[in-house]
């Protein structure tokens, strides 16, 4: 047995979500059913993030136990001609047989894109949330810098995702206006995240970015005193996963 | 009767291009079908370029009688509310009842884009051509600067499009290499384009950037000498009309 690590990208528009379940397409199960015609056998994959639907990745990362060796520069081709157009393996490399792709990562770097401009750009009308809305990014940026460090996330996270430790460290959350293509990109780097907490958060720094919630009340939903100001969820489309980091 | 102009964007991944046939569904028809619902009463949209099965636009423009007027801020909101989300009208303008969407255009803008990553980018795939081998840039802007100013371009379109005069005017053919976002962009800015002749261009100029072709060889081509130096014609999904101008 040889523990593989995959590089996968994906449009997730089509797709409920990474992680396999019945009755519905997922990224995990189209990796499997290609996995399984190259190595004549069930393989299991384990992915880094589990994406929600209509989240995309850009550098999910998946691990598996493979019966035999394959080159690794001949299996992301051998296995892409076996998958969807909509999703891609960029990479794979060989790693110690004690090496998880979740429990091991140590650092992810997660991306919301907003569409600012008055119509939707239709070309990214997949890759975003379309918010034409005057948003007050100064604002935006100073609620983006209260949730950096080390906070109890409990409310920024949907409940009964029956995690029991709610501590994350988020490194940076920032924020990134590209006149030129009308968007609004918010970047997040964590330990780790949440059940859709990156949309979360997103969520509240919108409606500060719109004058409707203050730095005091994000501020104290983060202390983990006001629910209201937790959210909504941002819409999945504009999520991305872009990296995932290991030692 | 007010004569407006529209200004249109669509993804055509799903259309069988922009101008109206019979069993096939074409930006025309949807366009069309949302002004029937707005104005009671059939209404018949000009398009300024008739692009292909599967072509994008992000500056197309459409110009059709209006049996009432509507205030021009008012009407795209009006008309994207009945439009499946992968058209998108982003202006619209009163012209005078002279004005005619395609004789007028003075000028075009159309750009291909080339996915030059190792793995086709995913999120990119449905809007490039994906070329990972190595292209000669040099060689390739040499190529393009040939078909810069006034030919006969009867080898670049395809037959049987019913145009007799093959004269068209190249203002301007160059490339811009994104680097870091690993694409490769052709811009072409002209009087008009013949049918397929701006993926006609682009299929020689990668022939040249991949040593298959001489610049000798396409010379004769834009003199109409050699017809085995034109094309091939590039996939669809690369290019887009990115602008029309008028006086």
């Amino acid at each position: 047995m040889v523990n593989i690590l995959l590089h996968l990208s994906y449009d997730g528009t089509n797709y409920s979500g990474f992680q396999i379940q019945e009755n519905a397409p997922t990224v995990q199960e189209a990796v499997e059913r290609a996995l399984r015609i190259i190595y004549k056998q069930p393989v299991r994959i384990t992915g880094a993030g589990r994406t929600d639907a209509g989240v995309h990745a850009l550098g999910q990362t998946a691990s598996f136990k493979a019966p035999f060796n394959i080159e690794k520069e001949k299996l992301p081709s051998a296995i892409n001609t076996l998958l969807p157009p909509d999703i891609v393996v960029t990479g794979a490399e060989v790693v110690n047989n004690h090496f998880h792709a979740r429990y091991d990562a140590r650092r992810k770097i997660y991306s919301y894109s907003i569409d600012r401009a008055p119509y939707p750009q239709v070309l990214k009308r997949l890759y975003c949330w379309h918010l034409p809305d005057r948003l007050d990014l100064e604002v935006m940026s100073k609620a983006a810098a209260l949730f950096e460090g080390n906070h109890d996330f409990k409310l920024f996270q949907v409940s009964g995702s029956g995690v029991m430790d709610t501590k994350r460290s988020l490194f940076k959350v920032k924020l990134e206006n590209r006149i030129e293509e009308q968007l609004l990109i918010i970047t997040f780097e964590g330990s780790g995240f949440l059940y859709r907490m990156v949309r979360l958060i997103t969520g509240s720094l919108v409606r500060a970015g719109l004058g409707k919630l203050s730095l005091t009340a994000i501020n104290e939903a983060i202390k983990g005193n006001d629910p209201s100001a937790a959210g909504p969820t941002a819409p999945a489309a504009g999520l991305c996963l872009g990296k995932i980091f290991y030692h």
